[in-house]
């Protein structure tokens, strides 16, 4: 995960993660056969782990969007991990990439959690689906740009305070009545 | 830009470059002396061509950020540019990357614009600057993570729209009396 979140997938030598734990290049290649088997496992591993921190019952609604916000919060204490997703979501969309397939389906199954959450959060009709979508697409974007700008400048931002202020408003937005200033309570 | 964008930097290389522009390496080398000097070169082109396009008078305020969503809405006719600007700003955090510098000072820049036209368009006092940087920061970061999304799955993600609800959600949600439902007009 170290080497992976350090270079990128194109540019880490199996050389080198051999040599962090202590193996020949073709011990490491005994366990995970090539370098793209032994990426899609670091991410397997990435995903199990998110899943126990879960738990049994995964929140829903308006609990899961503040999920993501608590999600953002603790990004901020554990920067390799932000980093090897970072450096392999946007490496993904280059030419040939192994891991590919599995972000692409990373998203789909996110835009359909969160756009899921939202819908009944704030109980969206049927004929604003396409709203709900865009919001949810925005909400995965906004946590993985700011990724990005907090690996460069940690001091000049604040993960869960933007990822915050996004759900909020966008609630705000997409149901005035239930989360706007004048809403029922 | 074609091969800084398909494979990343650290995976570019310079005999395929030389050999898409009919030169010998040596020639490449001739005009821009190294790798990462000719990375450099090509973001600073990228980064001319959009100063040109803005006109020699930068919008400001409200405008501005009406200009961000209609490049979101430009950025979906042009994939090259999109990939080059995610792969790289992304892999420019990886260790000793050549654009690191260069993606920093640029977010910090883009930051201060963005946060400057919040401030503007939503006249807010000096008390609440702290609010303008995490809503530029979260604008900015949905711009970039729409882009990963939809180089992955154009169909799935519509990068104005999203760009376009997060904008108006933060007005709203930043000045409810200008932009909210019950605004003066």
């Amino acid at each position: 995960m170290d080497t992976f979140a350090a270079r990128g997938y194109n540019n880490a030598s199996l050389a080198e993660i051999a040599d962090r734990v202590g193996l020949t290049q073709a011990g490491v290649l005994h366990y995970f056969r090539s370098k793209a088997l032994l990426l899609t496992s670091v991410l397997e591993l990435r995903d199990q782990r998110d899943i126990e921190h879960l738990g049994p019952d995964r929140p829903q609604g308006l609990d899961f969007l503040r999920h993501l916000v608590n999600t953002a919060l603790r990004n901020a204490e554990r920067e390799g991990i932000v980093r090897l997703y970072a450096v392999l979501s946007a490496e993904s969309v280059t030419d040939d990439h192994p891991a590919q397939d599995y972000f692409r389906d990373r998203y789909d199954g996110l835009r359909a959690f969160v756009a899921d959450a939202l819908r009944e959060a704030c109980e969206l009709p049927a004929d604003r689906a396409d709203l709900a979508d865009n919001a949810a697409n925005a909400i995965i974007a906004v946590m993985d740009g700011l990724q990005v700008q907090w690996l460069l400048s940690p001091d000049s931002v604040d993960m869960a305070a933007s990822t915050d202020l996004v759900v909020t408003s966008l609630l705000v937005s997409l149901a005035p009545e239930r989360f706007g200033p004048h809403a029922a309570g």
